[in-house]
């Protein structure tokens, strides 16, 4: 495979989603034109991104929805169920062990945190427990990715024992650069950054319009 | 200006991280390559993202960290001060109002819930309004940019509530995509996101290794 650039990958959850509405909508053949502007990028950046994973639509007759859609939830494994745990039951962890909009692909299967006063939560059915658990929980329950959701200074040392534990992803919500082995996935989730992007976009609202990609 | 891609508004932010973890190594001097390096993009990439605003850097001899932060933080705007108001004081909101680590570019200024129970809160001194005080407080205290924490039922609301009161920029934690005035900017906090990514990159810890930008 093609070197593929972790921006596309960012592309290709974007063009799903587009995908989804369109389907939605009742929508059955879509352009890499169309995609692209929905997704603010270039036709050809859609056909490239597209191309790295396979060869999919027909020149001049464009993509079937479904099958487009369906092709790229397999190339981002989501037609597969993941076992997540939350690690961290403050109130970001709580929210989101309460948030309703994970879909049936990812499913919430364990709750940990270093407080015992946390142990007498419960999230969908499920106790949160403590750190010493996690091993064992991980193993017997296929937990195959972390939420990391404790304060910064702690966040290093859970994503140790989540890598101990044998998780292959970790969503990070601290403040912080989590070092892991190069065979665990990192994404952070970072508002910060989001933020300074929003100070760009506030000052500059003509070059906004302008912009492509 | 020549049309700017948005995402390299976001490579900026990762840039100038870079150098703000330089310039606290002690580091004086770099260059393309070792940005490139450090962001996972090519070094090309990093000279045609900075040459949209301007001529950095002397060939052959790099950029000095400390001038080009300086200009990065004077493109994004975070060379001034923002005042930010949060709408929504859940568990979302309160953590934010909490989070230890916004820069001083970003001060908060205002807290907002239709609940009167959450009026009895206050953050930093500043107390959790009602949400028919937002306009007077947005302009009274020069508040320009407003954080959406409320339930996404309730986004679109609020969005309008804020652009009604003269907001510029909105960053949105709630799942839903707002529509706004085009010289309103928005940027969405979404994990969900981040978690198809990482569906992807756990899937393929090999190609990961091997990707670039």
């Amino acid at each position: 495979m093609a070197k593929v650039p972790s921006a596309a990958i960012s592309r290709l959850v974007t063009y799903l989603r587009i995908l989804e509405d369109l389907e939605a909508a009742g929508v059955n053949r879509t352009s890499s034109e169309q995609l692209a502007e929905e997704a603010q990028v270039t036709a050809f950046q859609v056909r490239k991104d597209l191309s790295y994973f396979g060869s999919y639509g027909t020149r001049g007759v464009g993509y079937t929805v479904q099958v487009l859609r369906r092709e790229l939830r397999q190339i981002l494994g989501l037609n597969r169920r993941w076992g997540l745990c939350i690690v961290g039951m403050g109130r970001i962890g709580q929210a989101l062990a309460d948030y309703p909009g994970f879909s049936s692909t990812f499913e919430l299967k364990g709750f940990f945190d270093i407080d015992p006063a946390k142990h007498h939560l419960s999230f969908g059915g499920i106790p949160v427990q403590g750190m010493e658990e996690l091993p064992r929980a991980v193993a017997e329950r296929h937990i195959e990715l972390g939420l990391i959701a404790v304060p910064g200074q702690m966040a290093q040392s859970v994503a140790d024992q989540l890598v101990e534990s044998g998780i292959k992803g970790i969503l990070n919500f601290a403040p912080v650069v989590l070092e892991v082995p190069k065979d665990v996935a990192v994404e952070n989730v970072d508002f910060l950054a989001g933020l300074s992007r929003l100070s760009f976009f506030a000052l500059n609202p003509k070059w906004r319009e302008e912009m492509v990609g």
